[in-house]
């Protein structure tokens, strides 16, 4: 019998149809991967040499010698970074100049390098420089909330081979956020607790879908998980904003993200992905209900027009295998 | 300077990317299709003569003669159609058995047309056949909510050539729609009238949005448009489930949706898309706040990790130059 799960911090409904699901290895990448991706292309602005075909650089680690990881601005910014902002209500549109900061990590030198190849030292830079341009871009008074998220592969919306990610800073604090706020405030107040560190304890309790542990974070497949292999990271420590992080949690999470797009880049042969921070506004850092996290998304299915059409999702895999099989995948 | 704009309707934001969109026909897909589909395929489950490779008939048009639609279970249903409702909760772990309703229907009975090259008597029959197969689904006392789609192409999650929709009926409501409903009721109560009716009446005197009119169906490219070319189709006549459509209703949608559907097919190259019927849910049919409608997405760019993290949207598209190529192609 299927089983429809309620993720009680998003409050989606996830329809896991057990009786079409698919066996974990079902969703290897059936694509061959060209097998040859050089460490330079001599086109690619990320490419180092090219460094005066981005935009000026607004970060580079380390601050010496050759760099390891750089931020810059979005060279196709969805949002511009100077401008004032103001609203317009006309009936009932209503508008705001999109004003705001887009950039663009530059993850790593090496062309060819995807990030559950880099080092931990290199994906520790990555994080840190996430952490110092996160609370560079709330000191901006235009900006309310601030979303770090990584594209990899063509389904995950990028077509960049050299390994990336995104900051965007928004004047705005987008609804799905007040709304996931909200009801973990309303947790709070009915039952004095955190409903993150309260999953987190459940989950740890009970182990079936707990993919990895390491010192301060623990990677688990949702209850409720919307897609095959979806995957969250939570901090063992309560903070609502990411930009509380620690020196040890920045070492700490870089560790558990390569080690998590490690058993993925194996298990499932390189698949497409999404990753997002999940952080509180700037307006709310403080808050003892709500609790940063990281949410990874293999793209090895589409959201077709139920989900679309019903805000619910169909999941063609069962959790408690998803984290099996990746918990049981070697890397180190 | 770009726009963030808010759909007061679904409250979601969208950035619309002004300075980095594409003009309209640039999202014509690109991937030359197969020329030649033939009418018949001996595999196609879907095709006359093998209607005993899908599960049992439960709905049939025309009722005499050779059928023009079919409606069959799903054979890979997200959902057990037999079975009892119950709840359980485990901390905070909340499951319901998937039992509901999950079915196929199978819109004409030849494998090379899609929807658009159909005729208008024959989009009618299928709307007729959602019509009935909705009213009857509801009669099921486990089913609060009904869904209607269509997945057209790979992008748009299916990989059946021949044309079909499909029908869920869920034993819960989804918490999207309820927060929709919640959204729309609040705009009643402050402002004494339908926020959908008063959207369809500033979109008609605008009329910059605006697609297509017809005796009883509007369709415009929503201000806050998700995506490129996303369309709602709104009937005219307030109605919050799409369960209270007249015979003249099913006759002038028909017409609309094909009229729609064909734009998208000549404009853009007959591209992969979604649509689906957004009604009120069983318990909600005749409240005076919601209003049932269609809407239409066009699968031409991927949601990537900004709207999964955020769930905001970035459209590179503007929606009131999308609105005027779909309005000025020619299709009588």
């Amino acid at each position: 019998m299927p089983e429809i799960r309620y993720n009680m911090i998003t409050r989606e409904w996830v329809v896991i149809a057990t009786e079409r699901a698919r066996r974990p290895d079902e969703f290897r990448k059936k694509i061959k991967e060209r097998t040859e991706i050089p460490s330079f292309m001599p086109d690619c602005p990320f490419c180092p040499g090219n460094e005066d075909k981005t935009p000026p650089e607004l970060l580079r680690l380390p601050s010496e010698g050759p760099w390891q990881v750089r931020i810059t601005s979005n060279k196709f910014a969805a949002l511009e970074r100077d401008g004032r902002l103001s609203r317009t209500t006309s009936g009932i549109r209503r508008t705001v100049t999109g004003v705001g900061i887009h950039d663009v990590i530059i993850e790593t030198p090496d062309h060819s390098k995807p990030t559950a190849l880099l080092t931990d030292h290199e994906v520790g830079m990555v994080i840190e420089a996430y952490r110092r341009r996160y609370l560079s871009v709330l000191e901006d008074g235009r900006v309310e909330q601030v979303t770090i998220f990584k594209n990899h592969g063509e389904a995950a919306g990028t077509s960049l081979q050299h390994s990336h990610s995104q900051l965007i800073g928004t004047p705005i604090i987008p609804t799905e956020v007040r709304d996931r706020m909200e009801t973990a405030l309303r947790h709070y107040d009915a039952m004095g607790e955190c409903i993150f560190c309260r999953t987190l304890e459940e989950e740890m309790a009970g182990g079936s879908r707990v993919v990895l542990e390491t010192e301060r974070f623990v990677a688990f497949v949702p209850f409720a998980a919307l897609s095959p292999f979806h995957l969250w990271i939570f901090p063992k420590r309560h903070e609502a904003s990411f930009g509380s992080v620690t020196d040890s949690d920045v070492a700490d999470l870089a560790r558990m993200l390569r080690l998590i797009l490690l058993k993925l880049y194996r298990g499932l042969s390189n698949p497409d992905f999404n990753y997002t921070i999940r952080t509180a506004p700037k307006d709310s850092a403080q808050v003892r209900y709500y609790h940063w996290y990281l949410s990874v998304i293999p793209r090895v299915t589409r959201l077709a027009g139920f989900e679309l059409g019903s805000g619910m999702f169909i999941n063609i895999s069962v959790p408690e295998e998803s984290a099996q099989f990746l918990r049981d995948l070697p890397v180190e």
